[in-house]
């Protein structure tokens, strides 16, 4: 079976946002080895999105359309798409039910136009989207799929793990399994580096490096007749890489670096507490996205005055007078200061200049120093990033994640 | 004109990279007036190139590709191109010399196959690219343009920049300008409804709805031959839209919510404390967004625990144990807590549901009170949002800046 990604929108077509639809959507079909030939982009015009579907489909088995399944009049797949079967809309009523329960819930009165988005060609499957308020829908018919899914990444990606993929996967011969190692604290060139010949010299299973936000993963995926089988085939790769690389891979697949901390703390018996400056709670919020987390965290304090890092923590005005607020004697007191007064087992401190403005020749943009304090013995680093402000603070936020991380596994 | 981006590579199909290219020369086409109806992407397969090249040009005045330059037999995009023009590849003396340079500056000896990278069309103009190895070339003839660029972004931003944009410039008539009115605490349904008129009843300007994470936009665009005569069509629609959406509106362009809000506490003389639970600095993180904020944000405490609530922000305990951490009554004592301690004019409270678990009937995930207290006056407000729990957390942190921000209008 082969596949066309048909995305429709304007939007997509002025440059407002980027396919990164497509991108998943390809990476999931190559796992069920249904090969993706052309992926399209179209706006929304009911002329042209005709033109697309009989161009996609006289290529494809299968068109997965994203986006233009809102309720605004613009909003046109389903409708041009049912016209290509020859198929009416008509009403889904638990669509519609569940449309006035997401409005209802928010104490808001739906509009009228949002009516729309429970309407469906005649006859299709009704895939439900629990994040949003556009069901997506599937045709069948002649040897040909038409699968039309929402527009928004957030909708997209569950929609097709829960419920597309086992449609798929009956549809599939064989199966493709991956698993995906997931690495921090090292670039991707270096861990290629250290797995080049893992790569080139196999090839089921196949090892794909891929450089995420301040991570890097290597994706190994086996094909087999059987999921024991491509199991049985990952496993030793896996294995080989953890021992390649032991102090970077902090986990496997679904693993999130701050998750895989935050059950060391839970398992060690230890809370946390932390004191941001220039991240401004960006640590502290990418420790709370961690459902767990209320578990170990006791409090964190972004003092982001120094009034604040006197008062909150009781960093000394001597040292804020004497060596700065970003400097390594204020981060270690930072540190100490928010263990102390927070009653927690580990103080974390991150202090910084972000920029834009703000550095100097002595303490450029990009400079950071963070302190570790467990169980009262401190330790300090000193980070040199570049980038935007945003970049600087991102960055910063997972360097000490991973650092923390280290840390925890010596405690 | 109106032009199609084909991107060529296998990788795009294997969801290895994300095709930003599409989306940057998007929006650098849009700039010029011209039009881009379509984007695809196919693999390095020389029929589906060729077949690519066919339904592009069967539809678009000029084609812009990107990748397929390179110096490897995969590398297909100027053999099939100059094939569909028919013209044969010859040697760009200038081009060869300019890559065995770039070789011999690292020391490193040209391999035979990087010669395939200095072959270009007859008689085509070549766009030269002094960050990468492969040059681009244009071919126009009988009224249609091919121009072809290399893949990597970092190559294709500044040839388009230096090269291609001078040459396109030329052969565009007239301009298109944009203004975008951003737009807040209403959905992309509402707005619609508010603005249905204009949107169905003008040409020029046109006006294009977008729906962003928790903000909707309104995208005004003129063409005109000068960009005065364009501005002056843009403004008496802005005007209206203003007009309709008073209380939506906060800004236009590069505006953001936090931005708006940080210089309406600097005009203002105002100082802000923050005290997040279940956001856990998503919203203090957001304000440092804007590099502004340290002129008015004391600190922010982000109170995980019932202890921090008590020793932080100064909540009792009766509150705590009578009304619980997620009540009205503990969101007025943050509020007014991290106003007095923390120093500040305005303090900000959130507390919340955010899930997976902790739910019950009568506190459900997704339920959220936060507080502003403004000068010592407190208000309290109930948010009910659904999703998991990154999108409740993101959502709040939108709900309560857009209504600081309308409450700062008032002071």
């Amino acid at each position: 079976m082969n596949a066309e990604i048909l995305a429709v929108g304007t939007e997509l077509l002025l440059g407002d946002i980027v396919n990164t639809n497509a991108q998943y959507l390809s990476v999931e079909l190559a796992k069920l080895g249904i090969s993706v030939f052309y992926q399209s982009v179209v706006g929304d015009n009911a002329e042209r999105l005709t033109n697309a579907y009989e161009i996609a489909f006289s290529r494809a088995d299968m068109v997965i359309t994203t986006g233009g399944l809102g309720p605004t009049e613009d909003d046109l797949t389903k409708e041009i798409g049912s016209k290509f079967f020859h198929k009416k809309l008509v009403l889904h009523q638990p669509s519609l039910d569940f449309i006035e329960n997401v409005f209802s819930r928010q104490n808001l009165k739906m509009t009228e136009n949002n009516k729309k988005q429970a309407m469906f060609p005649e006859g299709s499957t009704i895939l439900e989207n629990p994040k949003g308020t556009a069901p997506g829908c599937m045709i069948e018919e002649n040897g040909k799929i038409l699968i039309m899914l929402p527009g928004p990444p957030s909708e997209v990606v569950p929609m097709y793990e829960n419920v597309v993929l086992p449609i798929l996967r009956q549809k599939s011969d064989g199966i493709y399994l991956s698993t995906t190692v997931k690495i921090c604290g090292i670039g991707e060139s270096a861990v290629e580096d250290k797995v080049k010949d893992l790569i080139d010299g196999q090839t089921n299973p196949t090892i794909a490096p891929y450089a995420k936000t301040n991570e890097v993963t290597l994706r190994v995926t086996a094909s087999a007749k059987t999921e024991k089988e491509a199991k049985e085939l990952i496993i030793p790769t896996i294995d080989e890489l953890y021992k390649r690389l032991p102090d970077f891979i902090y986990g496997k697949d679904d693993d999130t670096l701050e998750g895989v901390v935050c059950k060391m703390l839970m398992e060690k018996n230890l809370t946390i507490a932390v004191a941001e400056s220039c991240t401004g709670g960006m640590f502290t919020s990418r420790l709370v996205d961690f459902p767990g987390i209320s578990n170990v965290l006791k409090e964190s304090c972004i003092t982001y005055s120094n009034e604040a890092k006197i008062n909150r923590l009781g960093v000394t005005e001597e040292t804020l007078r004497d060596f700065g607020a970003v400097s390594r004697e204020t981060a270690i007191e930072m540190a100490e200061g928010i263990a102390k007064t927070g009653n927690a087992n580990i103080g974390v401190s991150i202090t910084g200049v972000a920029g834009p403005d703000g550095g100097t020749d002595e303490k450029p943009v990009g400079l950071v120093f963070a302190a570790i304090s467990i169980n009262g013995t401190t330790e300090c680093r000193e980070y040199h990033n570049v980038g935007d402000r945003q970049k600087i603070r991102t960055r910063v936020v997972s360097n000490v994640l991973y650092w923390l991380w280290r840390a925890l596994k010596n405690v």
